[in-house]
């Protein structure tokens, strides 16, 4: 069970494009370099959270991307659904139904108990992740970095 | 992010076995029969819940695999750690500390503020299952089928 790299990657730009004055757009190359990510690679992850509507895309010479919802609004977990998908780590495969100890269609109206244990523990991470917003994700980077990023790009992107 | 298809054939394997009278080994044709899995893969999750201690094999015509501890002692995090690994599924690059806007050393002497977040969603679902026993798992499976299943491994494996 492994989460993509780019859930990484999605996080902190979000985390950095919340530290910056509201509506400060940042543009991918300035984001691919600040992290030393491959800007190819990274686009992909932008764009998985424009359609999201986590960030909004806007061109120009000042264009760039910027959060498409108040910080407050945006949680962890909607970044990482965003790049990693919604797909549930458990995949019941029914295997009650199956094999020479199959289940009765009678026993299996209700889902599987095992594959609703697993589906909690799911939503117990999922709870998790929803309850981190933007704001909690810049206030886990050190005010120094923060102070440092703001002058940083106030003269990159404006 | 995705755990492996024998995480469920782990689980119901260990909920079959709980569910006959303490001691009870099942064999390994009879697990694979039973789900109508394919025998020789299902040796792989078999042999590695083994190794996690979680079941003990016994060869001969009466062997097979029995619970390693009292049902009450084995969770469903124990057999999926024995299936899956323990790894968890958030892998931080440090890209804190690359790019243009690498952190210095002095603000990375904690662990990255966004690495603890998602290793406190892990442990909230670690926690899920930590609190899921055998037993658990055993009553998560309808009654009818219990008896049934008691009725025929009585006769197939004493």
């Amino acid at each position: 069970m492994r989460l993509s790299q780019g859930v990484e990657w999605g996080l902190h730009c979000a985390a950095l494009i919340g530290q910056l004055p509201p509506g400060t757009a940042v543009s991918r190359r300035a984001l691919a370099r600040h992290f030393g990510l491959p800007e190819s690679y990274l686009a992909k992850q932008l764009q998985a959270m424009v359609r999201a509507g986590i960030l909004l895309a806007s061109s120009g010479p000042h264009g760039g991307f910027r959060l498409a919802r108040a910080s407050s609004e945006i949680t962890a977990l909607d970044i990482l659904e965003a790049i990693d998908g919604t797909a549930p780590p458990f995949v019941c495969q029914e295997i009650r139904q199956q094999g020479s100890g199959a289940a009765p269609a009678r026993d299996c109206k209700a889902a599987c108990g095992i594959s609703a244990i697993m589906a909690s523990a799911h939503r117990a991470w999922q709870n998790s992740l929803r309850a981190i917003d933007v704001d909690q994700l810049v206030a886990a980077v050190p005010p120094t970095l923060r102070a440092r990023n703001r002058r940083q790009f106030a003269k990159a992107t404006r």
